[in-house]
């Protein structure tokens, strides 16, 4: 495996397995001087732990994490910040009748086909635990866009079949939905818990949006922050697809349509729309980021479906277990991470060149 | 600017701006004893240039590339292989009347907030012709994939409100629109003249598909094949979003639809579906990789826009010029480079790891 | 802190500093199916603890290694190789009288300066308790070397006026003094002794050959092997200098001298002489790999010594505690493992472009 | 060859054989708004050329540079500079009688060791011509250095027996040797021109310092400043060995003598002794870095030697052509260029974690 790092500038090399020891990781080239607001933190790895909403999974993880470096007196030295992550909750035993078959939607295959050893319990490095370093990361990251007046949130706009629609945007958004207040809100639970009585999933799309931006992050050709961006969600399991702005909708629309207008206001000049998303050949243009990613139905489901074992000859699979009957949900603390790592990558890249 | 270089261990620097004496770049990190077929270099590097198909710009480049280094007796050395583009068609007066003004939909406004100075005469470095140099090390990278019997290939599937269907994808796609054949391609083209006779752009949506894949390609955490993949991509102009297989239609499905389960065939083991469109947890599972991508209409246009000048003052904008009406035509090539850089440098990460 | 990882492909991690609560790191592209020899890494590890030998500190600890992940069924997964070494033998209060002063030859101004805020216990990053990570990463290095027929050793060959003459080389070396057996061991030792006894310490030269090397590791550039030996080695704290072969001394010579002639000997190319130090043009040449290394006298001495405290005024400054009278006894196996991660590094960069 | 990239967020990629088309690179990450004064850049580049000094090569070589981009009305703009060098003196003819044969002392044994092919006119990669690329990269970076006060200069200090005394640092050096005024300038000449009466080669030692420095560039464990600074010089042709301040001396030395004591003076803190060469655990103090690099002599002797072909068959050769006697004074110019790119990139990294 020759790659386990995000980041260029802020690096966070993340290593464990989900029943293994521990997970963490060091968050490498951060500032010093930032101070470590612990709830915050703990406040953003609660969202992400598996329990912690009442349409997810039932399955608990304390992810008590330990900083183990890096902070004195409860700021940031500049050093490189080593973190663990106990495992405690394992249940191993889940995994045992289905060890040495692949499951359908899973990594299990292709880890196989890849590294030829495989460790079968909760999928190794593939497994979302590894997410949980990502949302620690990301939480430090927060705190230092915070002093910059940037905030990052993200929340489910579509469950299924049910879309929301004319929302207002202020997260945090709360459980069980981690969405927004919207007409649909009811609709949209519906589906998970129609899905889950049918011990199946379905999927659904989180929006991300960054506020309080700065124009001039990214770079015009191979560090485009859209394509940073682009690259470190799509790096989260179960992500299929993303947009920006407009997004797949600019595919259909007229220039004269999808062009952000210009005009000055109060003295600074403003766009009359933001159809791009706030990012303009690769660079932020000081409006809202806006993102929409699609979150495949999780793939572990009680319904029997037809796969192949490691011997290789055919077979069938139910998975049992805890698992989240929306992945969506799990994943908007992790987009908000992911999303908070390269903008202050970006940021302090920046800061290189400025003056 | 703190990057210009894609990929890991193949990697393309790339320089210049439209208006310079030269673009060029490197190619570092490229495998020795690879054949350079010139015809197919060429081939690839006339699909991008403008001027090649119909419903393009008139305006014509010549894109000869010279290869300086790196190769000897038409195999390449292993040795960084550097290369120019001469610009020669340079039409700088177009730029003339709109020097100081912010093209909507441009990079004009994020170039001079981030750099404080810009080079007005095509965009610097946001131009596309610096895709000329992707297209380059995309080509080569294809003769290296072809040699694992990988072939890539892009084509238009949506042109506005037209969109492709039960076509047959056997590319490379022909001009003038780089389609495969299909009902719709006469709507497609319609589309395009309608836009260009009114003066306006109109977007687009290209697929790209990888046969002959061998699974085993990318990484389940930091360096997902999807994740790189989508970075090199978003890092193309105009590019607002993209998915992998059923992508953003996954949102909206249930997990028994979605997952693609598996049956031993002929001795060895094969997907039902291809929803996950070739990778799994990141990593290659065989079968075809699959991508969409939305390109936004061509910000360019002939009808007057509200904007902004350099001093800060309300203007309007017409961009006359020699602009595609449907800019996703021309990023066929690009898409179709950028997609074989990402995994001939995978292909070279694992072969580190092999055995 | 921008950078804490050595390695290209192969990449080694630290995070932690001596006074905290651990310190620990990550070795990421670190192939699968290595078989972890713990005894091996725990007599590596043993070599660098301070109190492993006589001539050296009588501070004790225990450098216990827990490895967290990328381990199962002792045989590495492929996965990152997460590890933690806890402290345990804080004497915190020996730095107390000495906390605002700038210790002479210690990182403790320039750190200050730098970063503006200082953990004064033990010095931070700049501790030489961060080796013991590196020893660890480098232990596991040696490991796949050795798969690969390849042997690294290093030993002290000068202390003071005293250096070594005659050895034969057959690591590795025992305690006090990790030197091979020649006349002068005597003299060595007397001349920590005599530096201890005086409140003083010694300088010393170290010495590291690889043997049963393969030709063809290293790049003819950017990433010559030579190159990447003397970056890791001189990031060694104390290292003021390194050579390679004849080093300084080909300086005073002719060519004719210096160049290793050549001559077919049972079917092969061998080198009449080794003045290159196994290294030509960038890249190894199947010889032994042979190196030097200036280490400085430790800086912590008991030696009244002028300097200047943060508050920048004039003091004077006494370091007690329990300092290496010859730092350059335990350089020895830092030495060893930085040269086992440049080397393992290089092999895998040298795999993905081999075929 | 995978890498022919220097530097961090500053980086020179270079390309090109010696008796290829051109050679090459691209200077990435360097700041907008520094102006280029060619007459400096063109010193730079004329010192390093064959036939510049009257006791070098009588070869000579054009080294006129093009600037492809990044540079508008005189100015950097931020964007990647691409340049070019074309080869105009190639005296390929040179070689036919050598071509099979691996010249003792150069890179050709290993270089086919490693390829398996390999241009036998001039060197391939391992050509020194590829320096002519570095020091442009290295002029550009003095350039930067200067706005902030830093000066770089180098300077031969021993060439055979014979060794500088007691000389002042006023860089840069005039031709014929690039050496400080000093009693045994003499000597110094009279070794080259014995050796070169003799058909044969002399090695020397070349000096390096930097001249306001700041203090606080450099990292404490993996990034530190002399490791950097020993990474990039021990990657040019010929070098086989650096020391920074007391260097190897140090070894010899007891603590009290090498430590560099502190003092108030004029309200500042200084240092009475600079033993350490300007850098403290790995960052700079402030004071002047002073490095002294062994050069081994020159390969290409007109002496005959025994060598091995390309059969495997043992051989003689006499390498005839146009070679320096001392290739230590042709090194000046590259441990120049070598020692600014790191130290601009050093000061960018800082800037990135300023305020």
């Amino acid at each position: 495996m020759s790659d386990n790092t995000f980041g260029r500038l802020i690096r966070l090399t993340t290593f464990g397995e989900s029943h293994g020891e521990a997970l963490g990781g060091v968050v490498d080239g951060f500032p010093s001087g930032v101070a470590i607001d612990m709830d915050f933190i703990r406040f953003r790895m609660a969202r992400r732990r598996p329990g912690s909403t009442s349409l997810g999974t039932k399955r608990s993880e304390s992810d008590d994490v330990e900083i183990l470096s890096g902070v004195y007196n409860g700021m940031t030295t500049g050093a490189p910040i080593g973190f663990i992550i106990r495992n405690t909750s394992q249940h191993s035993s889940d995994y045992d009748d289905i060890a040495d078959k692949f499951r359908p939607g899973h990594a299990d295959y292709t880890y196989q086909m890849k590294y030829g050893i495989r460790d079968p319990r909760g999928g190794g490095r593939s497994s979302g635990r590894e997410t949980s370093c990502r949302v620690f990361g990301g939480a430090l990251c927060e705190l230092l866009l915070r002093k910059e007046g940037i905030s990052v949130g993200a929340g489910v706009v579509a469950v299924g079949k049910a879309k929301a629609s004319g929302y207002e945007w202020n997260p945090p958004f709360p459980p069980p939905l981690y969405a927004p207040s919207c007409i649909e809100y009811g609709a949209m639970e519906d589906e998970i818990r129609r899905a889950q009585s049918e011990s199946d999933s379905v999927g659904g799309i989180v929006e991300c949006r960054v506020t309080g931006m700065v124009a001039g992050l990214g770079e015009p050709a191979a560090g485009k922050l859209d394509a940073d961006l682009a690259g470190a969600i799509m790096s989260i399991g179960a992500v299929k697809g993303i947009e920006f702005g407009s997004g797949f909708e600019a595919a259909s629309r007229r220039g004269s349509e999808n062009n952000d207008q210009m005009r000055m206001e109060e003295g600074r000049p403003v766009f009359l729309s933001n159809n791009a998303g706030g990012i303009l050949g690769g660079i932020s243009n000081g409006n809202d980021i806006i993102m929409r990613i699609a979150v495949k139905p999780t793939p572990s489901i009680a319904i029997e479906q037809k796969t192949v074992n490691a011997a290789m000859e055919n077979t069938e699979i139910i998975v049992r277990g805890r698992h989240d009957p929306c992945i969506a949900i799990r994943a908007v603390p992790v987009v908000e991470a992911m999303t908070a790592l390269v903008l202050a990558d970006h940021l302090c890249i920046a800061r290189a060149y400025a003056g």
